[in-house]
């Protein structure tokens, strides 16, 4: 039998938000450690890792390593129903093909039971292997978010280059070319508004906007986004979840034949 | 001759917000008494009543009993043009086969006035006698809202339950099933907070959610909404209109083959 | 060279939003004096005339007049991607075919620089002579911006009749017809708030609304509008810009066949 209690049930309101656009169905993966998923975008082209670990849960009961696939648009739809403060608990008994969320209002004077079909999905698992990066950003979220979508008005992709100075955003377009740098700068009134720049050795490296920008649909789960680079790996662009997990969001560079004339 | 001054035209805005989708053409109803409106909705399976008591206009002056055939979409583009804060003076001549909205601010800096043309409208008045319901339920608007809109995402009919203890909703649709109870409570901070049943014996009806999000559109007129159900009668679905009134919405139940699949 | 600083960048952006919808390409005329531009809307019914003053910015270098071509909605595109508080500077080199927007935030944590092609665009450059008006009328900008949009729900012109006690907009269409007064008001607690009409003799002409609502887009630039009628001359609808300039549209009357019917 599962049953997790989220006090906080907002947060998997907005881990819905971040990733239904990208992935359509995925294989929710429960155990004694926490409830996680990893799936690939419909287009086989950007990795997502959720993990939720079971400490944050106010109760945890998952009896036995469970898979569970779900239609994330469905779920989406579902999840919508939950008041913004409310309480979400996840159940399923064992063997069933169902899943319930159960939404309870702050007062308890609300009490909502959503079931769901569960599906049958295909998938592996791949061992994402920890690395070292050549850099990684820490920029608010709200900032890059701002960024990708500003630089889509003109092109189609962002060239991302780090030196210690600071990190800078290019696209070109027929209308243009534009850049956009954000210097480091630790030196601010909340932790939050912080840039923050680890290198190791410079790297400029070119994504497609169209993920970039998928990616900041998880603005909403944190102040700040963790982008890690390296020339022979794909970006991680991570977003942490209040003190209980993550989720990650992986694509590998673009390899462009005109890459110096994208390089403004 | 006719003149009606409503010191609150918002109302009179909010009023045409609720209806005029559910209904096209109507015609609205002057005497002494008040000002009042009866129709069927185009597809003649909703009805709507209104109410405006003559005691709360700052002026009434109906001379003769007079029914005036109106398209409600043109008045609503009219009404529109008012200010929240204006005040609204219907007026009308005695035989003319125009209408006159007259819109002041509160300044009486602004002066407008909309004439419209009347139509000529076949309608028959029900006679709505006065009925015993099984269980009359009064809750937040907003509340009732959220949740007709919430099991729209799931479902395409709701089924209305209740019991001394609570008011249930549910719904089933092609991606699964739910439930939402909301429970008696009398004990809140403000009034309007409330939720409150009167129950003479328990009922358990169904209904389109299509009709009841529609009838959802007069939640600005009232923070609370009256449901009164029984199950040889048409739901009314009822928000009072600041001392001066009310809109009525009835609908009958769905009889369901298959009602019992329908029942979670 | 040409270096135009302004540290209220957001004037520039609202700017663009005023006049891009009206106005595909133009040239931005920069002379010692100051940045204008003049351009006939795409039908060549309207002009829109602009100008910013030398003193209005921060720093100002232009070393020989030059006449700058641009695309405005692609202008538009980039100016979009500067913060409200950003500053904004306007650069291009001597016989350069691009120009550079450099946006800088307050803190000068985030530095972008957008650089657009210019291009060849044909213009004559009218004179246009100060001229007597009937009547000008200066009243609060968003007042007027809901009378024609309000208006343009009833019909598609607009009549403006100017007396010594107030103006009056009024339009018939299908539905019905709409007269909306404004009175002289000039005590009121702010300047910005008063209606003040200056008349040498009334005025009663007739306008597309279609413009008048596209004229409308300049009102976040200023809370006044000035209103210039002239029974011979084109209608100038002026919006003040923040002591250094102004924009202002210009557009003929419509000679209406059946003007009697139209005055209500």
């Amino acid at each position: 039998m599962l049953e997790l209690r989220l006090v906080q049930g907002s947060l998997l309101k907005k881990v819905m938000e971040a990733i239904k656009d990208l992935v359509n169905d995925a294989n929710f993966d429960c155990s004694a450690t926490g409830f996680s998923l990893q799936a690939m975008d419909s287009s086989h082209v950007a990795l997502v890792a959720l993990l939720l670990r079971s400490e944050g849960f106010e109760h945890y009961r998952c009896d036995r390593n469970i898979s569970m696939g779900m239609n994330l648009n469905n779920m989406s739809k579902m999840l919508k129903c939950a008041g913004n403060d409310d309480i979400i608990t996840l159940k399923a008994d064992d063997g069933s093909d169902t899943v319930t969320f159960m939404f309870e209002s702050p007062t308890q004077d609300k009490i909502s039971d959503f079931e769901m079909k569960l599906m049958d999905i295909d998938s592996e698992h791949l061992g994402i292997p920890e690395a070292e990066y050549h850099a990684i950003v820490r920029m608010p979220s709200a900032e890059f978010a701002r960024i990708c979508k500003d630089l889509s008005s003109i092109g189609d992709t962002v060239v991302i280059s780090v030196t210690k100075e600071g990190v800078k955003f290019s696209t070109r377009g027929d209308i243009g070319t534009a850049n956009i740098v954000c210097r480091q700068n630790t030196t601010v009134d909340k932790p939050e508004e912080a840039t923050i720049i680890e290198m190791n050795e410079p790297v400029s490296l070119t994504f497609a906007l169209r993920y970039m920008n998928s990616f900041t649909k998880a603005t909403p789960l944190s102040s700040m986004v963790t982008i890690s680079l390296s020339s022979e790996l794909p970006v991680v662009v991570e977003y942490k979840i209040a003190e209980m997990g993550y989720i990650r969001f992986y694509l590998a560079p673009k390899i462009e034949e005109d890459e110096d004339e994208t390089k403004p």
